[in-house]
């Protein structure tokens, strides 16, 4: 009877591929998935993993009949799996469940902050740039990103303000959402014409007192201000990851060098 | 021609679900989701999302071809999506991209910090107690949790003492990893058997010195240790998201109340 190859992990895992080893007929899938598990059963591996291509949906069914669950999917890609040794629990974690966002507080030399007012809302709030982080990208990247699409203003970073984590929103995920203190390098704005209807330089007292500013919004405000009368921030350190040598972004707390 | 009926929400959008509105004919499937294309196109929605369970996998292939892509899969359903209007820009935002976790400074009166050593590592790490954070689960609960799953020790929050945001991690995703400090209640230590090999309360000077500790690690109770003498602090405010009325926590930098 054939097997799937599949690839080993460090994990004692194994991870087939339907792009890589297509079987389309079902009955000989069926068999060969039955086969596969009884071989990875004995070499004692732990977590098996199958990733569907769109065009082979059909082996799904027979992977969920099989004890499969749907771990993620994105692309064009459904990834199931299964732990195979029942005598131990399952140590396969969730994929992500948290959304990821990123605001600014921009303030200039008139202490004046940047704001803008979003399209597509049923009351024109006035709202501190931002939007979500994209897959691979630094939060602080993104803010920096968000901020000149919809203003066309630069920026330098100062600190992390605070960040927020939402339970039970978009999607069925949580929600974290990043605040930090940009400095602006220019002052002119352009802003962006599809999401966004207005984008202005607001005084500082006028957005801390205006009815069409939402709490948080006005509370970051505050703190960014507050932290900066401190002498107190949250730094960022770009460095690696000791273990998988990937780039990482470290956040603490410290005092403003000029405190 | 009959269509799918969908639910509509506040973005004009549309949801179909297989559960709820079942095809299994294919051919009766493909005409009736163009001509629900059609119906929505000119009642000018936007995006269109198909919830489709396990075992009608068979539409998805059809999704694919009329310019649908995955959005996101969990449970038994896999969700795709498309954004109809063609003039207008795609506005869906990515599902979830970043793995979230806790970990925890737990140092007590005789200024030792809880460590414990992972079984299934390669060499015996000694480490702060910490691990992912579960669907729906608040940050500093996850690290409480972690701490009483792992060695049995009760605690209560401080601070949050900072963050570390990795690029190119686990499932493709980004991972953030928050480090709080906690007080210990409790001191006797029962560790858990099922992932932990070792657990221990080990001086605090040994531990920033020790060969088997991960730089990470050290620096995570280094910077807890400087907050803490700094007298500054990340403080934590549960409250409700002033839009949604969902629960939320606010984390700020603010002065220790005692310092």
């Amino acid at each position: 009877m054939s097997t799937f190859t599949g690839k080993l992990d460090i994990h004692k895992g194994v991870t087939v591929s339907s792009a890589e080893e297509p079987c389309p007929d079902i009955k000989e899938f069926t068999a060969r998935l039955e086969a596969s598990l009884r071989k990875w059963q004995d070499a004692k591996l732990r977590g098996v993993w199958f990733r569907v291509a769109v065009n082979h949906v059909q082996w799904i069914p027979i992977l969920s009949q099989n004890g499969f669950i749907i771990h993620n999917a994105y692309g064009d890609t459904i990834t199931m799996c299964r732990w195979i040794q029942r005598e131990e629990a399952n140590r396969i974690p969730n994929y992500a469940h948290n959304m990821v966002g990123a605001g600014a507080v921009v303030i200039n030399d008139q202490n004046q902050v940047l704001v803008v007012q979003e399209r597509y809302r049923n009351r024109p709030y006035w709202k501190l740039p931002g939007g979500y982080v994209d897959p691979g990208e630094d939060i602080v990247c993104a803010a920096q990103r968000e901020v000149l699409e919809e203003t066309n203003v630069r920026t330098e970073f100062e600190s992390l303000v605070t960040f927020r984590h939402s339970l039970e929103a978009v999607f069925g995920c949580s929600d974290l959402y990043f605040v930090v203190r940009l400095r602006p390098l220019t002052s002119e704005i352009l802003k962006q014409d599809v999401e966004i209807d207005n984008a202005m330089w607001m005084d500082v007292d006028e957005f801390l007192n205006h009815p069409e500013v939402h709490e948080n919004n006005r509370m970051f405000v505050r703190k960014s201000i507050e932290n900066k009368a401190n002498g107190i921030l949250m730094a960022r350190d770009t460095t690696f990851h000791p273990i998988t040598q990937k780039p990482q972004a470290l956040y603490y707390i410290t005092k403003s060098p000029d405190s």
